[in-house]
């Protein structure tokens, strides 16, 4: 185990899709951390898995796994994060929180470095919690233009990958596939349903099929994803009041959420103008030339780091809305990376 | 070759995408034709089709295909429509165009039977058009709710299925997908454009990916897409002024578009009125029950000829807005049944 003077990292939920991401992350970024734990559920005790080049063995998730730990990064269920976040700061930790169950704490600040890195240092419940990976997929580009000419409104349709829903998500579109593929499936009514027989973990086939419906019935026929990304917003772009309508769609693609974005600012807009802005923010890239062919496309950006953006354009019956296509990894800026650079801040006292 | 006393119609492109279906549509529906021609390129004649449950020799399209037809409905590209429209109107028929060659000439009425259909009556160069399957995926719904409320404007971002690009579509979607199936892809950038090669006739893969590009690129970077969308329901709500934006996105299912609209009208909306006006309108199902996990989706509705709707909430920031999901099938209120509509109603004099 390499374990220099650094802080001790302790990863809960290494195991899980965000989790392996976050492994390869920390291989490849330069290295903050002295020692780093992995930890998973009681089923995955002992086995190994590989951490900047060496096999390191997952422990259970219990006290003992979480002491002397500097920070704690959790990538694990909603509710697992509930019961150990309060537990790792009682240790001394500072908890990094990749799930939604403090995200909404006025008392837990909700950050995304290139646009609040200063949030990061007023916790005062020792925790500091990391968007959802809808809001991550739009936010960074959508915050650069909101400096420069004031977010009014946001309605945005998303087109969201399986893995945002963890291995299982993953596994049953690779499942559906292999069931859909060489078939004549995806012409009758319910052809597809009946063929799939099972669709868990979503209420639709996912293969050869869109499903409008991603997280669970919240309020007024909206679901928990939608309000997430309306509430998360607000709170990121510290605009409590800022009117937000969003439609969350599952696609059958493997990671790599994109987002139809219109957005309404208070003053008026220009393409030219946002490409600047875009090219020059920040964890963007700009990627809008139509003409060549270039826009982002989920295939096309998975694995990479950056929030990409494409086909900018003004609206043609309003000066002040901009329309965006917008694409990024759910698994990296939409989680394990966003955590990654929040965990390194607080490493390094920022 | 059944030959009663009706009218005499040509289907010229019998043999494509759109054609089939309404072959189909043609055999199942109360039937008001005397004699069914089907034509289509030079290519296909002599092939012999099924319509009515009998198989009819496909004629090469030509003045003597067309000769004597009361009624021609043209289900080929827009080139072939423009040059092939006034023959037909010379030779003294009634033309129905699919395509998108005349669809904004003012003296040509834009016609979805539901909404306009006393416009059909008046048709100065004796053609009457058909919308793009995008618009007619949500103008059904959107145009009962304006009945009751007043469209003020409209946000919509597609997912579109590749039969609405035709046999091409579909076979390249059916291709793509053998390949990726079975296999890791879908992981890294790029990964499976590599695989694929080849992607056309979209400008990036399809399979476990979305396109945000339809169509050509037109004006200021939207596509002809995205404009055909605003123009046509500016056109078949008589609201010339209305303000829309569309982003048109390719998904990977076979048949059936779907919209994610936001609407925002001259008065105040409430869900329950909503679902009162969806429930009564002609042409619509409304699928409203998330709880019960009722939604539409495109592989439900597909081979259906409503237009369904479901996820209806209203704005929590904007008592005027609606959100909806809507889901059609592009083959036939998307091109096929909308056609045979507008020329039956011809055909019975209405
Ligand atoms: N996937 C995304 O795009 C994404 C984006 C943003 C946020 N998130 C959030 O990140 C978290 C992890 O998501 P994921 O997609 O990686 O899920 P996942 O693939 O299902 O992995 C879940 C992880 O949680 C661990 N875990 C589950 N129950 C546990 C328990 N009782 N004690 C200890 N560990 C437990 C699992 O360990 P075992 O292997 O031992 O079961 C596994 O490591 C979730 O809160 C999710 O909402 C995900
Ligand atoms: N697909 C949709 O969802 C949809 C929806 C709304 C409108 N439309 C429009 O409907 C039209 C047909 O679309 P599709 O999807 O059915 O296309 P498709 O599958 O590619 O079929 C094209 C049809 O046009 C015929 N054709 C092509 N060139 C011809 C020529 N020079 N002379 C005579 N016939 C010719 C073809 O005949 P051969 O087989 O002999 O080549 C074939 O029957 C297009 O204008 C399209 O934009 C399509």
């Amino acid at each position: 185990m390499i374990s220099g003077g650094g802080p001790t990292l302790a990863v809960v939920g290494a195991t899980g899709a965000v989790g392996a991401v976050l492994r390869g992350l920390l291989s490849e970024r330069q290295d903050v951390w002295g020692e780093i734990r992995l930890i998973g559920s009681p089923r995955s005790a002992g086995r190994k898995l590989s951490v900047r080049g060496e096999e390191v063995e997952v422990l259970p998730l219990g006290e003992e796994a979480l002491a002397g730990a500097d920070v704690v990064l959790l990538l694990v269920p909603d509710e697992v994060a509930a019961q150990w976040a309060p537990v790792a700061v009682g240790q001394g930790a500072v908890v990094v929180d990749g799930s939604a169950a403090f995200r909404m704490d006025p008392d837990v600040p909700l950050v995304v470095p290139e646009i609040n890195a200063h949030a990061a240092r007023v916790r005062p419940r020792g925790i500091i919690a990391n968007p959802d990976c809808t809001t991550l997929a739009m936010i960074v580009a959508v915050g650069a233009l909101h400096s420069e000419w004031g977010l009014d409104e946001l309605i945005v349709s998303s087109y969201q990958a399986v893995s945002g829903s963890g291995r299982e998500g993953v596994a049953t579109l690779r499942e559906q596939l292999a069931l859909v593929a060489g078939t004549e499936l995806g012409t009758k009514p319910g052809d597809v349903r009946r063929a799939l027989g099972d669709t868990v973990p979503y209420p639709a086939p996912i293969a050869l099929n869109v499903v409008p419906f991603a997280g669970t019935l919240a309020q007024d026929g909206w679901t928990s994803e939608e309000l997430k990304v309306r509430d998360e917003t607000r709170k990121v772009l510290s605009l409590p009041d800022l009117r937000v309508s969003a439609t969350c769609v599952r696609v059958p693609v493997i990671t790599g959420h994109s987002l139809s974005v219109h957005a309404r600012f208070e003053r008026e807009v220009s393409v030219s103008g946002a490409h600047e802005i875009l090219a020059n923010a920040p964890g963007v890239v700009l990627c809008d030339d139509p003409a060549e062919g270039e826009f982002p496309t989920p295939a096309d950006v998975v694995g990479t780091d950056p929030t990409w953006v494409g086909r900018v354009r003004r609206s043609l019956d309003d000066p002040r809305v901009l329309e965006l296509f917008v694409c990024g990894d759910n698994l990296r800026k939409g989680a394990a990376l966003n955590a990654v650079q929040i965990a390194e801040a607080v490493a390094s006292g920022h």
